[in-house]
């Protein structure tokens, strides 16, 4: 066992086995850091981290500031419009800036593909993409398998299915190359607009009828529906979705007893998921939250230097 | 003395006097801490507070953020515009998802009456109601009685008027809870629409003229005039308030020369108040600021299980 | 050596060389500070500092925040819009909240010269001017003398330019005052409309050619274009006024080899200052981001008082 070594996260394609082990066991350990009345541990004492977010996102913005504070980290937020950083250029000069305040770790959201690794090669400070264009969502990745771990004792063998835009889905990405990395089974699904046959080169399978998988798979993975920003061109109407693709109650009652039920949220109530089912016992979503920030500490302790913890 | 037993403080009216007296007693102990060079306790140490802020209030918020800090509690600061969260559901979505982050008290603006009831029952994390429509507003309610307790040496027995617009105001809700369980005799002042006879039911006085208080009261309280959002149809002309209900010069010439002149903030100068009275001698209108940093630091202790101190 | 005496940082114009030799020499020791793992001292444990920026600047205020933070001090972000707060008795009010919040330095940035000093003169906290209209910005001045200090090893008998809107600049009058205080022969070089005769009251030189200073000035501070806002009377086009006074690479090669490129960013890339020029050896623009760190910690330990570090 090497240890990590990177500096940065950019995303999980690039990861070995055995370092994804490394994040998820070492998130293993901090999770019953939230779960203490003093939930707070030393690990990353006056260092700076800036929660650098171009698109805005108060979840994932909040789990990770509240994922460094509990290393004892100081952290910053900067929000940036894309209109003030329009050029490569500008969010260069920015970084720079952070890089020249010693920043220690910049968490950085954006809406371009590529825009954390730009930084990454540039810059000492380590980079966390905290989601980038339609590219990687790296550490929603690794908060869905270290969720699927938890709850199913393994990864290997099981049969995840992965529901909706997929074509423009960072997350997705993040799953399918950790997912495969660790020896599931991926299903994608979805209308062929949004999920295109070409995906089968990942090594996965797809399918257009969310009735075809229901029966078999392991853990249904639902993403959000943004209908307001949804490419008209590639999305049927709502109700069509809804009636096509969405885990209604009658679809539920086909799963398996055990089938977890997964959402990156926030999820839309009666879009892709029936209310009930998005509060029913097979729903792991609030978990997810929970394990995000577990995951989100692991990330800034390993790519800050620390040792991290294997099993 | 039993000490506090709830988790979360929704409002003044449910509080029994004992608990009044808690909270007065344990913001005392707290008051000199903001006093010191070294402005800080661990009470909260390691302990996660979320300012979810779905209507703006610059003061609120860093009165709660600063009273956590100096608990040495962790602080994240959530905005939320009542766009992106127009039903009770995704409310309580997005509550779900900070109990799911293990914060520990939520420190909730919002304005529908009753929001943070309902989250309070549906969350193990404490909720903290600051300001819910025109419901309550109990911080404000009990450094309002902090402050009076602390410059006139009691409540009971003293004549405290309430100037303005009753019918819409949270912060008036919450004095009249509190001034009549600690022995106050409560006068409401301000226009027939805005105060309606039925306000009497709660145990208080309702006078239409506030010539007619002038001399007799211990304590006046006038509540902000937002005239720009105010109702036209419940409200005069701004002049005309002024005209009936302002406490000019010549009107606080009248007061008796000890008493307590106060206001929720900010001022609108001129309007409610002279701007020479509300600088004037017997304006408290700061140090109620300074009591509700003390009154917030007493109330998050008790209601994350401090035991709080009584005289 | 007296030592600090003051409350307040208000400008340069007022200190004397001594105090600025002090200001930069504890600026010095903490530099030290952003380069160490852990990048923290107790210096202001338990102090209060709140940001309060009624005009927008995300890297003025980061600065200030990181300092703050890395003196063990909380930290509360305000902002304010002109909008909300266009009379100074509104100004005046919400710092005097700020003060009865216990606040120990208030932090201003403000579209108004003079704010911060019609708050020092009202308040007990100490108030540190961040930028108010076009009077001063002494933080940015006194890391402009820092970084030339410690690039040159000294600034006495050195020959600066500053180019661009001295007109409107902050920065340009506080780089003056210090400069001029330390022994720098000062010249100001840009259009009439924006560099009147008239600043030669204040001891420097005035030159309408930037190309007649390249030769023999040692530093060239270049001030940012703002040209969204630049005012139509005075300002030249932009093409003539980068074909006129902007930096090119035909410039910069007829420089001294040692001559530093200074700017307070952000920069305008091909406006004042050729890409490679911004990027290339001589350039020092990002050491300033660095200092300003260092000299706000200095700042902010002093007007709390801190004794500082004298050489």
């Amino acid at each position: 066992m090497k240890g990590w070594t990177r500096k940065d996260l950019l995303g999980l394609n690039e990861l070995s086995v055995e370092e994804l082990r490394l994040v998820l066991d070492t998130a293993r350990a901090y999770k019953g850091v939230g779960e203490r009345s003093l939930k707070k541990v030393p690990a990353l004492r006056g260092r700076t981290m800036v929660n650098f977010f171009v698109e805005p996102s108060t979840r994932t913005r909040t789990s990770f500031e509240l994922a460094a504070m509990r290393l004892s980290a100081d952290v910053v937020n900067i929000e940036a419009t894309a209109s003030s950083l329009q050029k490569g250029e500008t969010l260069k000069d920015t970084a720079l800036n952070l890089e020249a305040l010693h920043a220690d770790i910049i968490v950085l959201r954006h809406s371009s593909a590529g825009a954390s690794q730009f930084l990454a090669e540039r810059l000492k400070s380590s980079i966390i993409n905290a989601g980038d264009g339609a590219h990687e969502h790296p550490t929603q990745g690794l908060l869905d398998v270290f969720t699927i771990q938890e709850k199913c004792g393994k990864i290997e063998g099981l049969n995840v299915a992965i529901v909706g835009d997929i074509l423009f889905s960072r997350v997705a990405r993040s799953n399918i190359y950790a997912l495969c990395k660790l020896g599931a089974n991926v299903t994608l699904v979805g209308p062929a607009t949004l999920v295109p046959k070409a995906f089968e080169k990942l090594g996965v399978r797809v399918v257009h009828r969310i009735d075809d998988i229901l029966e078999t798979t392991d853990v249904v993975n639902l993403l959000r529906i943004q209908h307001e920003r949804q490419r008209k061109e590639y999305f049927p109407g709502l109700g069509e979705y809804i009636s096509l693709f969405g885990l209604t109650k009658a679809r539920a009652e086909r799963l398996k007893p055990k089938c977890l039920i997964m959402h990156p949220g926030p999820i839309n109530r009666g879009v892709e998921i029936d209310s009930d089912v998005a509060d029913g016992v097979s729903s792991v979503i609030l978990e997810q939250v929970t394990n995000g920030l577990a995951v989100r500490m692991a990330v800034l302790h390993l790519c800050a230097g620390g040792v991290g913890f294997s099993s």
